[in-house]
């Protein structure tokens, strides 16, 4: 079926369900755009996994987060012992955990839960006086991602969700938003996860000095390169990678809808496999979201980051597969169509 | 444990969990507030239960709806067949589903799937002339809502949903909703299922007549017997007594919101069970939240009624009951406590 042609028989499947048309909102666009997706009227989901990337970043060393560089490898420890925001929510929604350390900056090979593909031993450089990572790095990380995606995609998954753990990486993704978008760096840097208004101000600071280092720029492959950090890089490489797949990508808060910023820039197709599934009060989040002319599907003012906003979304996207799936039509239901 | 202590405890445990202080955000409320419910520092969900309550409105001949009545019975034995938007997310839930008809237009008893519990065999009477019900009959419609709550109980339900299916029943909301929160009728009107601006102009020229008719009153007992409707004050005796059990009661969209402002007014204790589950696009209800002082969890765009705008926002409050039980905290983490 053409994909024209298909759109027109999914909206008709949608309008004849036995409900007031449009009356069930948002989940009507959702099983449409994943009927579109996977070219099919009759969606379904299978074996939904969970990316979390983590990663260190030089620009810690800035003073731009509240929380300090070790937290990320504790967390880490942490995720491996199913005590985290990320496991509760997988185990909920009986998504696939994978674990990855692609640079975090302490030795957790004593945790066997956790993937061992470093890219870099201690996370990237502070992108303050140099390159975040080498062309050859950012290059690692791209592949590694549809790497990871192809391992999904083996076992079954056709829904897939990345979070990341990394303490610093608001950072690189109010730079990337702020030249991909061309908004000024002070509309894309907020509290991240706690900073205070003097915080603020400091790592705008810190920020705009990066800024005029590197130079404006909107070539993806230099942003990455510059600012890197890893666990982006390689979901950025993940997302382009489950479009080719025609997977269904779950996109959580800030930092990923950065990197999904980042992957349309690269593959405009992607935006089509993607759901933006949580709008924050991340400064900068909905300024971001409406510049790629989406919206968030739900607003429960989470930050945690780890994918735990995309993670909570997953059952609404449930939502609107069963309902194309599972809802009566009108005339199944003998039921006066009243439009 | 006194009420401000395990207040105060809630608030410390959820504080203490491995995240930035208050980075779940409207998990963090939930938390706190079915940890009340339950006065419990670990609250549980159990067996939850749907009472989809059905039953028709004199006014409807009016044609105050783009529907028409026969879509009520219609639909009830839709659900009846499990192929409703209401089953589908029962479903999903695992929800226990308890159909009701409260005096739907027509006879069901072919349907054994529901309960036959009819106030009266046609639906309540227009309100336009005369009173929708009887003193005695609202006063049977409270009862009821009492049994069905006591039903559910005993099977062990401790979280219940409530939704409805009655052709015309915007109207009486409405007319609630202006009366109790003293708001010009213009202000809470809306499309209902669908109207356009000429049925919208109709509607409200029709309720103001009705308005006229009874004379402005905060009186509950007048307002439930004048513009009822059966499905409505069974759904606020049902509220009460849940709230008096210690039940959480995830309340739907604009009609089951005029509900729970009802019944806050008979006990202002209710509110504290309630969980406001959808903020829908329907003129007014966003206005009659915010006259209690509470936000919709979700905001879909939903307008189907049955409860499932509730339905839908359930796994987000399962979301809630495991972050307080089952998330890390600080301690036992061993992370460098960041705030």
């Amino acid at each position: 079926m053409e994909r024209e042609e298909l759109r027109t028989r999914l909206i008709e499947k949608i309008d004849n369900l036995n409900k007031p048309k449009g009356s069930m909102g948002r989940l009507e666009e959702l099983a449409l755009q994943i009927g579109l997706i996977q070219g099919t009227l009759s969606p379904s989901l299978r074996h939904p996994c969970h990316l979390l990337l983590g990663a260190d970043h030089g620009i810690e060393r800035e003073g731009v987060s509240i929380s300090p560089r070790e937290v990320t490898w504790q967390q880490m420890r942490n995720f491996s012992r199913g005590g985290g925001g990320v496991n509760m929510f997988c185990r909920q929604h009986g998504f696939d955990l994978t674990l990855v350390d692609v640079g975090v900056d302490h030795d957790l090979s004593d945790c066997p839960a956790i993937l061992n593909r470093k890219i870099a031993p201690h996370g990237t450089r502070n992108f303050l006086y140099e390159s975040a990572m080498s062309e050859t790095e950012a290059e690692k990380c791209l592949a590694l991602g549809r790497e990871l995606v192809d391992n999904c995609r083996q076992k079954g998954c056709n829904i897939l969700c990345i979070g990341e753990m990394g303490i610093g990486n608001t950072s690189p993704s109010s730079l990337w938003m702020s030249e991909l978008l061309n908004i000024p760096l002070a509309q894309c840097v907020g509290a991240g996860a706690g900073l205070g208004s003097e915080g603020i101000r400091h790592k705008l600071h810190v920020l705009s000095l990066c800024q005029q280092r590197v130079g404006h720029t909107t070539d993806t492959r230099v942003l990455m390169r510059e600012y890197g950090g890893f666990e982006m890089v390689t979901a950025v490489g993940a997302m382009l990678r489950a479009a080719e797949q025609r997977m269904v990508v779950l996109v959580d808060g800030f930092i990923m809808t950065a990197c999904a910023l980042m992957a349309s820039r690269i593959d405009p197709n992607f935006l089509a496999t993607a759901v933006f599934c949580h709008q924050g009060d991340e400064a900068g989040h909905s300024l971001m979201l409406g510049g790629m002319g989406v919206r968030g599907l739900l607003q429960l003012g989470l930050r945690l980051g780890e994918g735990t906003g995309a993670l909570c979304a997953y059952p609404i996207v449930e939502s609107a597969v069963r309902m194309i799936n599972e809802m009566n039509n009108f005339d199944n239901a003998k039921i006066t169509k009243y439009f």
